[in-house]
């Protein structure tokens, strides 16, 4: 391994030396390192990203974009070990096919083909996989996608828990769009399309037993077509996230760091479904950082923010959107949040993870 | 599901009535599903085809081939998960690139882009998996392809095995190159481009810890530049495949099918190294249902065949590569052998497959 990022600044403090992979104090992989917060970004930075270094990679998007000729293509591959495999509002065929589409959606790439890979245990239900099969071919037939190369490994009983499934999908970026974190600006109104942490939370409530007096739905779906629409509204919007694992807090912050920018959002323009909300509470956890499977934040030019706000709110997959908070000068590269009694509190990002498995 | 192959004719005999679901004899998921053999193909056929149909899925080549625009692109998937990660010859990171790497090369694809996708286990070496990194950041070096997207997943003890890695990648296809089984014709010549059932027998030896006198050794290998070798000569070749999972025996048996031609080859003629070949008798394995990494085979036109055969003799990938048999027109589906005293013996694909975790 070579080369490192600078800004990570992790010095030995007594002799300003830099160790090249300060993942020193995990000689072994712990959950946290799937976690999508601060161990999954060591992982990234320290080992993958200078191992493989390309300039692709180097930006660290939800999809890569490359460029084929005229074409600008977006490149995107997920794996997905959700437990349980069923839960309320999808499954893990479903979340399989969204979460790829979304990954090319956030680069503003329309999807065109998905791969579907299986690492299924030894003695996994013919039945189960043929309903994940189905729910998989219905999504990708209401998301417009296909489905065109895969492959199935079988490992014996025990060496996997039943169904793995990784998804790689294939986008075209249209002419003229460009959204990547490192354009975000100060001054840029960040929109959220919808209620915060009902894919965590409808998770944990069934794998706890947590029975929550209404039940919370995940919120898997595609969002390629509330990005079209709001691209056609305002082709210059900046950058966009979906804040799966890690939630909004983690989206934020990896744009707050990738735009060296401060962010500020507002808790009361939050919106969060009020099941959801108390499930948060009784469980005392921040549902800033709980995943979300259908949801978008964008970085939206100030100017055109109510336009596409509107525009966001007449969509299906969009009606709960609100504008939570701005870009600002201040605190570069942290994200704070104004209280509802008026102080303000920094949000970070969790070391490691909630909750395994959880996409 | 809906759908089916009728080539298939798995009809239930006393009403004609074809079963859309012929996995009925297996409710739960076994070994051979992922061994490349039979029951593959079947879970292939009667539910990933039939749930995902479309013309690019159903082609079943090694990687599928989709326009766009005035290009045409190939997209493929493969994980890997085999035991042991490091063995003679290579390792888990190397295979997981060059595998890739040879499905886009197998429909005469320049490979261009890879994703990396992990699925660890919760205390999964860290030093290891910095080792497994390295070998698939020198492997892309020397494919010169790049690694441009990526993503961990970690599970917890117990539901994994250390590491299991997805990658899937995208070439870029030549104009006027077309590679696909169905273009095999009768009267085309099967060259083979080195000794066979290496892969399968290295990993076999150090798994079962059978001491053979010489080591074997694994041939993964990367084979996109020799496929453009023998483009370069002859851009009509018909269709190439890399024998990998069921060996050259699947592989052939596939291509059968598909194009409803026969193949004829002459045991005699199929190159195998003599430590490889000592190791299938002492165990009777037939080498030819045995895995290879590093190898390919061609249908050639057979005017052409001689010149490629020689051009493939000249790389360092191909130096031990022969004519191994022809396309026949009489037993149209099936693959069989002449022996070397001169009978005839049926080649079949295994049910499942000699051990699991091969790739």
């Amino acid at each position: 391994m070579t080369g490192r990022n600078d800004s990570e600044g992790d010095r030995f403090p007594s002799t300003g030396v830099q160790c090249p992979l300060p993942l020193r104090d995990y000689p072994q992989i712990v959950l946290g390192h799937g976690g999508g917060g601060q161990l999954s970004d060591e992982l990234v930075r320290h080992l993958f990203l200078p191992s493989f270094a390309n300039d692709a990679l180097q930006e660290l998007g939800d999809a890569s974009v490359v460029a084929l000729g005229e074409q600008r293509i977006a490149f995107c591959t997920d794996s997905f070990v959700v437990q349980p495999r069923f839960f309320p509002g999808g499954n893990i065929g479903e979340l399989a096919v969204n979460g790829t589409v979304n990954d090319l959606a956030m680069v503003g790439a329309e999807p065109k083909w998905l791969s579907a890979a299986f690492i299924l245990e030894e003695g996994f239900s013919m039945d189960e996989l043929a309903r994940i099969v189905a729910a998989m071919a219905d999504a990708t037939a209401r998301a417009g996608v296909d489905i065109v190369t895969g492959d199935t490994k079988v490992v014996p009983r025990g060496q996997g828990d039943g169904c793995y499934i990784n998804t790689s999908g294939i986008g075209v970026v249209p002419k003229g769009i460009v959204l990547c974190p490192s354009r975000v600006q100060v001054g840029d109104a960040i929109l959220l399309s919808g209620t915060i942490a009902d894919h965590g939370m409808a998770i944990m409530s069934v794998r706890e037993g947590l029975g929550f007096e209404s039940e919370i739905a995940s919120d898997t779906a595609a969002l390629h077509e509330l990005v079209a629409t709001m691209l056609g509204v305002c082709p210059e919007i900046r950058a966009m996230r979906d804040p799966t694992r890690g939630g909004v807090a983690a989206a934020l912050h990896e744009v707050a760091q990738a735009a060296q920018v401060g962010i500020e959002i507002d808790d009361a323009a939050v919106p969060i479904a009020p099941a959801t909300a108390s499930a948060c509470e009784i469980l005392g956890i921040d549902p800033l950082a709980v995943a979300n499977e259908g949801k978008l934040i964008a970085f939206v030019p100030d100017e055109a923010a109510s336009e596409v706000l509107e525009a966001m709110r007449a969509h299906p997959l969009g009606h709960n959107a609100a504008r939570i908070g701005k870009v600002v000068a201040d605190h570069r590269g942290m994200v704070v949040a104004k209280t509802a009694i008026g102080a303000t509190r920094v949000i970070t990002t969790q070391i490691g993870e909630a909750l395994p498995r959880i996409c």
